[in-house]
């Protein structure tokens, strides 16, 4: 780093983040209230991790990439950086990932004073002085963009934990729309030719989401609304789990492994059939749409269709015609609604249900846009070197926060996971 | 069961009997005192199990066998007696052994309420009217041994859970006796001859030390004292572990396997071997028995030594000369010494510290004795199904109780076993 | 299918089909000349197949597809079509594939006779009568270029096999080049704009070529050669297997478990790095094309580099400027040259080796063109159901024949395969 | 070794080593005479070896602990001594087991070779000159029971190799006995008293049959006859395998891990019970003793009947009653008799078919005797190491040769293995 003093954002600026700062911070708490210090230490697969564990490690991000450059920083514990760097390995060792439900102690509690520390020395960093440096400034935003996807991970994670648990624990009890509404749906035209996608200007977006570049689309329909839980019954009553020719190869492997027979979540409770949620056990609701499936259930079910997954370009050009809006995490929060999708909405925008409920699979494999350049030293760990064997996913879910997502966002997951809030919307 | 009205047990020894129901149950609790929820939710290894889970499992045992069949009782939650079965197949389904560390709930504190419940029934049960019947009376017997067993699982578990973390938790602190002793050790003369092993009497023991019977022994001599430290250090510095013939084909396959290279919790510190203990990382020290190793090393050891394991009938045969004293688990907790076995005791008696500190490894595999009928019932399950790949230690450790231990007990581990206090006395 | 009977091919383009059928067929007979029943029985991997396997696999394809729908046809042994079905599950049953090393009947010889039957069938199904329909012409066709897919597999499973035994068994003896040739190597220019790629017209192509559809490309540069041996040492040289910010994650996984720290088949011999080949054991030619690396080497290495991997479009569009020309299979096993690529060739063309000698790795993961359909029926099993977790590689090697290829031709594999004769160009 | 010249064996003892060693290795051949090159090729589990790598390693015995000691000697090929090497440390390293079946090379007649090679030398060895020193002669006699063990594998691991395949392979046509015998059966009596077991006197034995020594036996009972499959078929039809209070805990989760329904072999036709066998498959026969049967098979089946296993000492108490004749091999071989066990015999002797036909499970797990001392140098490897979660089968079976078993003979597999003719007697 060079020794020259860094130019200062202008109080103003610095106010603003300290502000989302602090409400970003303190959302992950409020995600925390209704578990128990057991619900918190609990690891269900090595994919997830102990909410635990997320509350530390989204801590130790801001105390590693912006704290520990201070020269007077004195680390809350030496040992914290080795127990909850992620994946970091510019860093230092990681403790592995699959052993993270081993670790009792440091104890919820000794975490809670992790965070108080850490945000008291960053929100000094930010308001002291001169303020921060347009480097650290940055930084910081990154973490909170961070914090928010460990965030959905928190709500998605206790939510695979609780599952394993016969008595069907509540998270947080919670209200699901009743309102009859008109199921219909048809096909959005959208004509060929280049068009551009990807992040550009000076919001805050991840490095996968640049450069902006050209794409050549022929022609695609895309269904104005998401694909729901009547239209999967359909899927399965019709024998969709045991149709070879409807999987991709790797995809009926996984089913006949697995034995999958619904979304994951699903319980056939001697012919009915229920779904855990957030909110306990409840009966699966045809007009809300279908999530916790996989990639390949969602190639499937469209292959059956006579329809496919968009590529990610296609849904980007078709959210151009639609507000940022939906069924959010923060505003669920808020509100007596159950952390689930809500039942579909027809009408007016003209696709419905982009943004938020569920992250929609498109059939794109996840992979560098044209020239792009992870970010330098550690933080370029970020993204990159997870492009292989994974597909992407847009427009958020009901377990993400409005000011988080992007219609340039590019979540990803492998093809066999099931435990985010994961649908499907149709295209042809 | 008989509708007669079976015969009702002395206030007396009923009195006793609660009042060792009283004992032994909160042994328990105080094993807990210094575990937070977190400690008590993980677990390490499918062999292995969540405090909290002992703690429900020992009360279940109660509610099933003893109150379950009383006519007015209500259990606690009809969802318990799925979740904290542990192997009874007779009784009904298990929850999977291995997922016992997905359950976040019930919690700690729930637990307690559980036990708190069936602590007041069955003291009741004992004290009420005309007391309990035989039957029910042998069945808390049973129950209190039971949860005993429970007791030192509960410290061998948790010290697992505990080593996985890299800041070496203390579980509770404790003092190591530090006086010097003469090392030295002597073989002891028995004769050849018919012998009879095995229980007699009334006292309570477990159905797979019955019947007694007669075996024929060939003369013998049994080390005057446990294997310490300092002579496994010796074994490990002529390169021990790295000598395929002093192996059993599948003891080699395990150390190449798991990259054995000392006993379990020992850890080379450039060059100085520490070892974590229920107290913390403390250096190994060369006067103390050693504790945590195999059946594998145990026999590895011996042959390395030129001699060898004794058989559990030589050992019973032995145990005759030296009363029931020693480091026990009972006497450890109320101290302020550390729970670990003590370093070795010379001079009197003749043969040092057969009881308690470290259970001693046989050659023996575990199997019935001739005659050996399992109890009827669900009860039955207890020990026989377990008599195959496993072989038998005698003498009880510093994580047992004195008034759970017998000359006759027979403990039993598969040959790859390290997380027990279990260590080795040679014979020849 | 239809009463009504199809048009028939004209006489002359039957006997044309019927001459390629028995030079196609035969070339199979010729590559296992040098081999043993031993050799032709192994399955080294579940990936790989025995030979005999092969042999059998391809002739049950021309039996099933052409053969059984003939009124009159007898099957060869009806147990063969659940023993050499592959994975069309439309057409039945398969015997699994992992164990296909398990059988060891029918014999090598039981399997020449099946190939002669069929043999016998088709060309007189070929050349009798009317001659064939166009359907069965076209069957007939797809059946020789699966056939060539499986030579190549023969090549590369049988040096799988043969690779396991310490004693470095020699398929074929064979010459490797010595002429000295000039390394040097620059980067050849492409503008930007939207291009066409895949294939069209009435030459045969597989069904994933089509359709041929537009791209947009941003300018890029191709390398003029292949990377070479010598590129790879120095790759190795400066800790290249040991920096995990060179590699995607989920490589850096793989070669962590797997150990990697060379391609596949090389071995350190006390400093001196020699390559096992199907002419034996041979030293490193550092002007030869590496080969047998996945794709995560291959892409780390690009990132090693400063640059990238082409994308398959670049690749394809690049392929326009070089004639089909190159160092194929079929070229080599009428010479004494040994089945390996050659050291590389410097000057005309522009780009050097793009077809034969090793496959290259593209950036492009395997996913359907826009308007892809599958063919109708069990054949629509061929290659759309693998369109998942696997990547692109394109123009060739040196155990593909020359007719087999296509500068549309689009070859998959997983990004850890690296027993196929695949190598890397770079791009940037 | 010592410079001085060892005694030599009188002519005559060595003329009868040497037809001896004739016979025995000429058996294998003779075995091997049914089967193909690809037949002996394949290894169908960790656990068994191709037939070709049986014929390889014997012989290699031979050339190492016989021939490789002469100063003259020049090795067949200096490779086999890594390859053909099962599990002898101290001779060297050894290829992979589980990866035996991997090597295509050196060829069965390559193996052929290998073996006159090292007969002409053995045959020299034995009637040049002086003939042989005691030391020799003694490994030779170790040699050929070392072979007529791996006999008996050659038969029962190509019985495993061929049921993999669907079309059911022949391996040897052979008649199955007709006559009618009555089933019947009773219980003999056996006195309680100190018994000595084990082998002493000069004849070869085994190791781990010595030293001779006492037992204390209770009084017991052995039944006159082997179970048989009719028996068996009974215990399947009352819900034998879906009782887990009849099986050791180990031996449940292989039930229901490996869903055993029947004995290894046998196949479910549409409700008739078939058998797969040496000579293909055929109807299960109740009048057959039940064979393929697991330890945990043989178990649960005493517990089901009211009986238990009989200990390696009470069988071979009881054995001294009975003559050393029975259904062996080297007969059947010589008959045109299946090699399987026959229907069983009543009448004379008063226990019938001890010997041959099945091994016999026993309860007592494979331990050192007392006093027990393993061979100095490498054939100390041969028995000692595997004493450890094995159990002793006694008796030999239809695929052992007649002169290869006795009264002292101590076979030994783990509880859950299969493929070997194992069977059952029931005591009390």
């Amino acid at each position: 780093m060079s020794n020259a003093s860094p130019p200062a954002l202008s109080t103003t600026v610095a106010d603003r983040l300290a502000e989302r700062f602090r409400s970003v911070r303190s959302f992950s708490t409020k995600i925390c209230e209704p578990l128990s210090p057991e619900d918190c230490a609990i690891q269900s697969m090595p994919d997830a991790s102990p909410t635990r564990w997320h509350l530390a490690h989204t801590t130790w991000f801001f105390e590693t990439f912006v704290l520990a450059g201070q020269t007077s920083y004195q680390p809350f514990d030496p040992q914290y950086g080795y127990l909850f760097n992620s994946y970091y390995n510019l860093v230092g060792k990681q403790f592995p990932r699959p052993h993270r439900g081993l670790l009792s102690r440091p104890s919820l509690e000794e975490i809670r004073d992790y965070r108080r520390h850490v945000d008291e020395q960053i929100v000094e960093c930010l308001l002291s002085g001169e303020g921060p440096s347009d480097r650290i400034a940055a930084t910081i935003e990154i973490g909170l963009h961070h914090e928010q996807q460990h965030q959905e991970l928190m709500l998605t994670d206790i939510k695979h934990v609780l599952s394993f648990n016969p008595v069907f624990p509540v998270y947080r009890e919670g209200a699901f729309a009743e309102t009859d509404r008109e199921p219909g749906g048809e096909w959005v035209d959208f004509d060929e030719g280049v068009y551009s996608i990807g992040h550009e200007g000076d919001e805050f977006a991840f490095d996968n989401e640049s450069p902006r570049h050209r794409v050549f689309l022929e022609t695609f329909q895309l269904a104005s609304r998401l694909v729901t839980c009547g239209d999967f019954l359909q899927f399965i009553e019709e024998g969709g789990y045991k149709r070879p020719e409807l999987w991709l190869s790797l995809g009926w492997q996984v089913v006949s492994e697995q034995k999958w027979r619904a979304p994951l979540y699903w319980h056939d409770n001697e012919g009915q059939w229920m779904q855990f949620t957030l909110a306990g056990l409840q009966s699966v609701d045809p007009a809300q749409p279908v999530t916790h499936i996989s990639f390949f259930e969602a190639d499937a079910f469209a292959r059956w269709a006579g329809a496919r997954l968009p590529t990610e370009a296609e849904w980007e050009v078709a959210s151009l015609r639609v507000p940022i809006e939906g069924n959010f995490a923060d505003r669920v929060l808020d509100s007596g609604a159950a952390v689930h999708p809500s039942r579909q909405v027809i009408g007016k925008p003209e696709i419905s249900q982009m943004f938020g409920d569920v992250w929609e699979w498109t059939s794109s494999s996840y992979s560098p846009y044209p020239g792009y350049a992870p970010a330098a030293g550690a933080l370029g760990e970020y993204n990159g070197k997870f492009m292989c064997n994974q597909y992407v996913l847009r427009g958020g879910s009901c377990a993400t926060s409005r000011d988080h997502i992007r219609r340039t966002y590019r979540n990803f997951f492998p093809p066999e996971a099931r435990w985010q809030f994961s649908g499907v919307r149709l295209c042809r």
